[in-house]
């Protein structure tokens, strides 16, 4: 219906515009209007606010020819099935993370992060000169969709645990919120992880239904409350040092674009991955003083702890490489390119930053 | 008389789009030429190579209305006299970097970046959401300009030495091509910065003229050759952890573009910034494994020469703030920003990265 309306457009356009035999003019009358669902609550203005972000961009860019509606979660899509709708075209796009569709196909966890994985800043370089674009947009294919990178939360924070977790042997058993690929890292360390909706976390975790929440990081989770439930907050992120998200059009919709449009899209949402980067490391630390003042236990995992989560990611997609050719084709690339890039920072930018770091206040 | 050249466009188009009575296809009409003089030659087509993408992005955006021409090095401006031409409105803008105007105002520099400074991250959260684009547009309002970051390099290396540098001592006497800051800080350690045009290095490193080159990294120094004359390269970057790039536009000719095409602008710098970075991610690490394989000796400064490098560079900073009071502001500002960022990368990110740097391969 949608895409009826985009292609009805065009022709009046085609129409109005032929006394000026002019090919650009035509096109830049064409009004397109796309709805864009979010699988984030307006709550969370960093992840949502990517959307009316790339919304306004547009907007701007094109004199208002081209409008993008964005919806928050559950508002006209379940906030996991941005995909569904972009595939069936129910919606022309939407803003999700690809890993919340490994179910569909567990190699769409490469889109967005996998635990011991690529920095925002790697994962960038993957993309786009490292082969991780086309490789996704071989994947998003079989589900008749385009992706855009447009935004990430940099590295997410260990969680907030109501009791120390000094060993992996306290792990055991500890009925913990982390979805997807946390999820399976977390049981393989003998914990038991509950698929819990975010809404409903703060009270689990109050009740003592819940022993642990892996949220995102101090901007959001402090928004959400859990340092009045929980008293640990455990760091650093290496199960997710970053996550990013990405902006899904159905195919048609987007083939259908002006050449000018899709460009602006693609511009904007590349705005988007840089400004919502930007804007959660200026306001994490803030948040984090705060939460800290307010008698939260920052904690930083032991060593060993790091070492095991570290052991049962690489056992957790060696065995899914083995049974999953596409998954096991992603993996192979994705790692060759991090292990060239974590070489290169252990040469240059990381060395220099962790001199800085260790002298900082100097 | 280019700024002529666009009001009289306007005109023209207003007139003909006037059977439409459509403000958005009125301007859609107006074709806009920009010339793009850079202060980088074609042979780096990293830092170049950042005009013609952005060119590109804007052809593509404005479907041709807004046609920006990329001039190289010396072909319409003096390298280093892009500021001046932006300011007089002899080119409308251009990309270059603000420290090599330092002399102009010694406060530019951190729009670029200064010595045990701010990752390219770090640089654009300060920028976007710590106060620097406000601080930047105050400094350039005053050269008659705007400017948008569009590029950055990443960490730069320490560079090419005849002699390995194995203490403070080795410094002294030392000639060596340093540009601005760096140059100051070498200076204050004993060595003698040269300052000699790019296309000339190589020869005086040959000669003997220079005994050391600062320049980029891998990717654009194996272009040079410096490895045939100089076998020793140091890093880290400690006193490059990022150069930002400026597209500089004169305020007039900023002013005078419908608000499309000022967007359109800001994203593709914004795209450019990104990509830019992810490029030379890519490429530099290839380039150091040649490098290295040719026989170039890797070297790390020893933890007493970036002691001595910092506490240089924090004396030039403080002396520089004391006697200019623009300097000083910025610097306030900037420095209370990055201990912001260091403290939460002590947490989080930088704490995860580490983990991973230490313990990769496994």
């Amino acid at each position: 219906m949608h895409r009826r309306d985009v292609l009805k457009g065009a022709l009046a356009a085609t129409v109005a515009g032929g006394a000026l035999a002019a090919p650009a003019i035509a096109r830049a009358q064409t009004k397109v209007r796309w709805r864009m669902p979010s699988s984030f609550p307006q709550v969370l203005d960093t992840v949502y606010g990517a959307g009316a972000f790339i919304a306004e961009r547009v907007a701007t860019m094109t004199d208002g020819q081209f409008e993008i509606t964005p919806y928050a979660a559950g508002e006209i899509v379940p906030p996991l099935g941005i995909l569904d709708g972009v595939q069936a075209g129910t919606v022309e796009c939407g803003i999700t993370a690809g890993f919340y569709y490994l179910g569909k196909m567990p190699a769409l966890v490469f889109d967005t992060g996998v635990p011991f994985g690529m920095t925002p800043r790697q994962h960038m370089a993957w993309m786009q000169y490292g082969g991780g674009n086309d490789l996704m947009a071989g994947l998003y294919d079989q589900f008749n969709a385009v992706q855009f990178p447009c935004g990430n939360t940099g590295a997410q924070m260990g969680g907030w645990f109501r009791k120390p977790i000094e060993s992996v042997d306290d792990l055991k058993g500890l009925r913990i919120r982390a979805a997807g690929y946390l999820g399976q890292i977390y049981a393989a360390l003998g914990a038991v992880p509950q698929q819990i909706p975010g809404s409903d976390l703060y009270s689990a975790l109050e009740r003592g239904t819940l022993d642990a929440v892996e949220f995102v990081g101090p901007y959001d989770d402090e928004k959400l409350g859990f340092q009045k439930v929980a008293k640990y907050y455990y760091g650093p992120g290496v199960l997710e040092l970053g996550a990013s998200l990405c902006f899904l059009a159905n195919s048609q919709a987007y083939a259908a674009l002006p050449a000018t449009f899709q460009q602006i899209l693609k511009s904007a949402c590349s705005e988007s991955y840089t400004d919502m980067l930007a804007k959660y490391d200026q306001r994490n630390i803030g948040a984090l003083r705060r939460l800290v003042a307010s008698g939260v236990q920052l904690k930083s995992w032991t060593p060993e702890i790091m070492t095991a989560m570290q052991t049962a990611t690489a056992r957790l997609l060696a065995d899914q490489a083995a049974t999953d050719e596409t998954f096991g084709r992603v993996h192979t690339a994705w790692k060759a390119f991090l292990d060239e890039q974590l070489l290169w920072g252990s040469v240059n930018d990381f060395a220099a930053e962790s001199f800085i770091v260790a002298n900082r206040g100097r």
